[in-house]
């Protein structure tokens, strides 16, 4: 069960950007497993892609035509990820291009590939070769819903979020969707995320902007620490609507900026929100570090604790846990007795042991809640960082013992 | 169920060396739940200590009395682990080292005290100072099964070994113990691991050759990452055997080295064997990397890995979950295409992608197995490590849910 997401996201059309799918036989049921995004000719697409070196084949393509053309279209597989698959499975990636750039009358180099499913296993080439048509023929402005359907896997419902901003008195939006739900701690990058805005920006400017709200976002969420071979974000934006913005510094580039940001923050708080059996949203807080590094080095030593994440899964307000994470997480703490460890907004460790403020009943109270923080002022500086992740639960190892994702 | 332990050890008495447990009342059902461990005057003690900077009040009092004494007393408490308690804890500590000098007439300073528990939980004082007594009457040489059994937790089985050698003609033994089955990667220390000898050694040859073993074996097992607070390894050589040693270059030294670190590296694998809720034991083998920490790195990313921990759950040859975790393990693969793994013997990821010989029936046939071996060829250096660890199963979920440990 997804904390705290609406089952049906409501998402706005973007001018330029029409969505396209189908059900290609890749998925079991005749679900939608097979989706094209297209966006207009004259778009500026920025994308990041994850960092883990056996990255997946349709990354290294993705890589290739962002460096040789100014791509503005997109294709998404599920059932496999097409990684581990060698030669061939560069081939195939590129054949999905090849295919697709035929029934859209452009370069292959201008298609992007994007694969999710199961890794090692040899994409489904000549069925999804046979479903674009329909995917083609399915394209329409209003197709996010049922794209942000068709490219889950695990995911327990369909993630998006649409925002309508003003920048100098003219209107625009950013509606962007998201799918992923394990194997999730991106680095540099993130699951697959597609956003889409009419507003009109050089592409550079749009990459700086992507690069700058990744970092905060994806980049600050764990389900399982696993980087996936496939983390891909694709902003997309057509400059099809009324704002129009030419340089970094500007006021209306900051206005767009944090538009950006919240909605990739959404999407990746969403991913976090539906990860694989998750039970409890945790957000986790570090401040007064020495450097940011030493703050998401003790907040992920505490993300990745089966011991803290099943704590707690079972609402167990077992802080020993907590405290034993910070004390292993391999940052120097010269000041040990003036760390402070509060769940909520219950004081629950200072001076080196239990706050004398602390009872069972208050630590309980907080963990009976379904999104809970952590805080941890480590007392050494005046950096800080900010990581979301989710609870180890039965279904976490029962999705990912029995299902082969 | 442990995989490949005896449900009892057949452990040997060590001559200068008595033991004895009584049941406290801290555990629940009647069960013993506190030890005591005598060594004659004039034996030697070597140790090595956690380093979760959150360390245990007992750790800190241990450290101390090594520091000012010859201890030659060990008392291990089960329920409490005796963190996160400030000055009260360090004091209960510390009464505990008291009440037990009374009894046995010695310093307080020749004894060390061990706690293993909930962390946060206040020592039962009171509890333990009035069970000391049935402890001292009921020390013995041949009472190590006893106190092995004395100190479990979550431990299913009680664990140690005994090995008798022979170093020029004289006989000798070692025989230890050991309790831990979750919140287990020691750093520089392992969890609760007591050693005796009747070998006469200096105790700074014996604490060199403590440091040494530890390296290979207890600072290489992990089930969940989590350090404890409360890692200790005691070996305690009594010098009331045949075996003399003064050195450490010597030949005697040498063989009582390789006995020592055979005994440590089976008490590590034995946390693994009976770690919580395991069903296989995973020995994880780097070679050719640039460095050992390389290596580690790398081994560590493997045996952390949630989702490769619930394939070998679910006895599920899903390789690729192997080689995502190769791939973000930190650690720059030059020479990628030319990565190996192995699965036992069958060689499953060469040349960037799944080897041309690989079958789902062969991985099967490894992973239905219930120890395994992954092994990485990282193609770059001469460097190599080995770690072991356990798989993530419901019931370690189940246990760390259910049970505050």
């Amino acid at each position: 069960m997804p904390v705290g997401l609406p089952s049906k996201p409501n998402l706005l059309p973007v001018k330029g950007v029409r969505l396209g799918v189908t059900a290609a036989g890749l998925k079991d049921g005749g679900r939608t497993d097979l989706a094209v995004i297209e966006c207009a000719p004259g778009t500026k697409l920025a994308g990041v892609f994850t960092r883990n070196q056996f990255c997946a084949a349709p990354v290294i393509v993705a890589r290739e035509h962002l460096q040789k053309d100014e791509p503005r279209i997109c294709v998404i597989n599920t059932k496999s990820a097409n990684v581990g698959t060698g030669p061939g499975g560069l081939d195939a990636a590129r054949k999905v291009c090849h295919a697709l750039s035929k029934q859209l009358a452009c370069n292959e180099s201008e298609v992007l590939p994007f694969s999710t499913g199961v890794v090692g296993e040899t994409l489904p080439l000549e069925k999804i070769e046979n479903a674009l048509a329909d995917c083609v023929a399915d394209l329409k402005e209003d197709g996010w819903l049922a794209a942000a359907e068709a490219i889950m896997t695990t995911d327990t419902v369909a993630k998006g979020l649409s925002r309508e901003f003003v920048i100098g008195g003219k209107k625009a939006v950013v509606t962007g969707i998201v799918k992923g739900a394990g194997m999730i701690r991106p680095d540099m990058a993130t699951m697959l995320a597609f956003v889409g805005t009419d507003v009109k920006l050089p592409a550079d400017v749009l990459q700086t902007a992507l690069t700058g709200a990744i970092k905060g976002s994806f980049n600050r969420i764990t389900v399982d620490g696993d980087t996936s071979t496939n983390d891909a974000c694709i902003v997309m934006a057509t400059g099809q609507g009324e704002v129009s913005i030419s340089q970094v510094d500007s006021d209306e580039y900051k206005q767009f900026y944090q538009v950006l940001e919240e909605v990739l923050l959404y999407l990746a708080q969403a991913i976090i929100r539906d990860a694989e059996g998750v039970t409890k949203f945790i957000t986790i807080d570090i401040i007064n570090g020495k450097s940011e590094q030493d703050c998401l080095q003790v907040a992920y030593a505490i993300a990745h604790s089966p011991l803290v994440k099943t704590a707690f899964f079972a609402s167990d307000p077992n802080w020993g846990r907590i405290l034993a994470a910070v004390g292993r997480a391999g940052v120097v703490l010269e000041n040990i007795d003036k760390v402070k460890i509060h769940l909520g907004d219950v004081c629950i460790v200072e001076h080196g042991m239990v706050s004398p403020g602390y009872t069972e009943e208050r630590g309980q109270a907080v963990m009976d809640q379904n999104e809970i923080t952590v805080s941890i002022d480590l007392a050494q500086g005046q950096e800080k960082a900010r990581v979301w992740t989710s609870d180890l639960s039965y279904d976490y190892v029962k999705i990912n013992a029995e299902y082969r994702s």
